[in-house]
């Protein structure tokens, strides 16, 4: 990407490519022009329509207070139309729907009949739109459905129980969801498929990539048998803040999350921990607690996750209806930090709960600012309460193995 | 014991021996009489004092009703009369004592400085009496305490994790109390030993017996650095019933259970049902879901139990306050049960809640005696309210390893 200067890419004048016109198509090039991170391009192209959202790109006026809606900024918006505009000249929706219909693929936008359910519950976080390749139609595959996700740094138990739900849920007639990375997930897929049940693979590169490249029959197969989503166009290359992105629609789409194996920093927390903000329920499958691999799974255990042993057990977690679902937070917590709520966040221990009174010494802070600080820490999910006390939220880091 | 015939052991104007009238030594008395799963017993015994019983006991004058208190019937007092003048003629609290001062031991009656607060929690179940051997005060040892039990077909995985429970506790200064019997209990005391961390056996025999006899050199280690524990005078043989009663000592002794292993229907999980009826904190340590040995371990962790992968895990259990403690069941489940609680049961499914309703039709009987039923077994704590409908709880059987 480039700094921030505003680019202008098209000279005052020139004249904009027809699919600007063309909602769907300006909606399309939405998800080339703005990473699934970029909540300001969301607010930006929600107040304006894909559409004006791209005329507005395109003209070199200044930026004025008076054309910015709630939740936007001057400074927000010069910054944002410039990393937008960074990407104009890759901009070509038609190319890359051409593209896409050359594998037999398809879009799905928000509104169309196979829009999942689900994703509504990301509540301003949805992505421009979902490039579809396999036979199944997303939105009912979707419909009675798991997550299970996992560590791709498996062990040998990992992946056998990964297939073995796998193999259960598509018995049962329900459909596995991961995302098709090594380790856990590809086990998860290879289940489903192997029991002819329905399964869907959301990735965080383009769906005519083979990435990882080891995965690339696993991959084929589940384009002729399954389903391989993405929000990213054609081409797009995997890379690391997208797989935390794709863990949101994973956690979205499918009616409940399991997670088989994870670290104690694995990325599939993340996954597990956006579940649960949006209000879906999560379970994790236990293992030998003298397994690094497990450990993120009885961290999950020590908090609401359920116990999960077997593919009916998971499908129960379906019947779950939480009460309180925490509220949406933004797709990147760091993301508009203040110092104060960082200079907080140091002081809250990552597992024991401590009161907000005792945080005032860790961070040499008045309480009145410690409460505040908390209160943002909270709505940006990275500080939970507990027992009275506070303690941070599983970190949403991709898999690393064993942190510390 | 002898039949239901009323025996009177004692002719009409025989003295009687002089221990009757020493209310510690007729309480001692008691605890030979009866087994600890008496209930009975103790209502009578509490009605009236241990002396006054033991002269009741010693007369021949027939049951009336003028003298039952509430809860007794003359005819379950006429049964209990025969039951305990059944072993009238075993019993010499003189001759238990001076056994059990040759071993070194004391007996702890209620009220004793050393009686463990947690007992009182039994309300109505109580022991009689302990009797105690080893060089620690009881009632100090249990009050920083956890319960480590488990399986006697255990895992070598399952032993390494209760010995290093033991030790962790143990090197945090709180007291390990298990049952002393093979597999998770033994290595528990072993990892406390080691540690030279206080702990405590409560057995399901006299203390002066060494049962299991390959534990004869660990319990006589318990005797020397820690203690071991019975309500059963010296002599008593382990029976199956007893084990069942001894789990409720240590779950009322402790502050909190952890379950390391236990099979689907093992014997340990009555300890963290007992625990959890009088209102304590359970725990439970997760293994590999392939491995029968842990299959009990993760039923309670899709209950209530916490998930713990170390001591300190486990001494933060002594912090859970349950604010609704269920109430107090008595010792025996089934016992009084009626024909019409016996039948719904049947139909109360074991793992999947099901609704009155449903139960109607599996029980074949009107909706309103289903109601009856189902307010009388959770009484009984045989079933237990899940999402709406009822279910089981677990049973309360000896080891039996996997069972289904």
């Amino acid at each position: 990407m480039t700094g921030w200067q505003q680019v202008l890419p098209l000279g005052a004048g020139a004249s904009l490519p027809r699919w600007v016109a063309d909602a769907r198509l300006a909606q399309l090039a939405w998800s080339r022009l703005a990473e699934p991170e970029d909540l300001e391009a969301r607010r930006f192209v929600g107040h304006r329509g894909p559409s004006a959202a791209l005329e507005r790109l395109a003209s070199p006026a200044p930026v004025s207070a008076a054309e910015c809606f709630e939740g936007e900024s001057v400074e927000r918006l010069r910054r944002g139309l410039a990393r937008w505009a960074s990407r104009w000249d890759q901009t070509d929706p038609e190319r890359d729907l051409d593209r896409l219909h050359a594998l037999g693929g398809r879009v799905v936008l928000p509104g169309d009949a196979e829009w999942p359910d689900g994703l509504a519950l990301l509540d301003g976080d949805e992505p421009f739109a979902l490039w579809v390749r396999g036979p199944l139609d997303l939105a009912a595959a979707c419909e009675r459905s798991i997550a299970v996700v996992g560590a791709r740094a498996a062990t040998a138990y990992g992946e056998r129980i990964a297939s073995q739900l796998g193999i259960g849920l598509g018995d049962a007639g329900a459909t596995t969801i991961s995302g098709a990375a090594l380790g856990i997930d590809g086990a998860a897929h290879r289940g489903a498929l192997a029991s002819g049940g329905p399964t869907v693979a959301v990735l965080a590169c383009g769906v005519d990539r083979a990435y990882p490249p080891s995965h690339a029959a696993l991959l084929r197969a589940l384009c002729e048998e399954g389903l391989v989503v993405s929000e990213l166009p054609p081409g797009s290359s995997p890379m690391k803040r997208r797989f935390l992105q794709r863990n949101r629609l994973i956690a979205a789409a499918a009616g409940a999350t399991v997670v088989v194996e994870a670290g104690w920093r694995s990325g599939a927390l993340s996954t597990a921990n956006r579940a649960q903000m949006i209000g879906k329920p999560i379970g994790a499958v236990p293992g030998p607690i003298t397994s690094p691999s497990s450990e993120g799974c009885h961290r999950l255990l020590r908090r609401e996750a359920v116990c999960i042993t077997d593919a009916s057990e998971a499908l129960q977690l379906l019947k779950i209806t939480r009460a309180d679902p925490e509220r949406p937070v933004p797709a990147r917590p760091h993301d508009g930090l203040s110092d104060l709520a960082g200079r907080v966040l140091d002081a809250v221990p990552l597992l024991d709960p401590r009161s907000a009174q005792s945080i005032v010494g860790a961070a040499g802070l008045p309480l009145e600012e410690v409460r505040a600080g908390l209160e943002d820490l909270v709505m940006h999910g990275l500080v939970v309460p507990e027992g009275g006390g506070w303690r941070r939220a599983p970190l949403e880091e991709p898999p690393t193995g064993r942190g510390q």
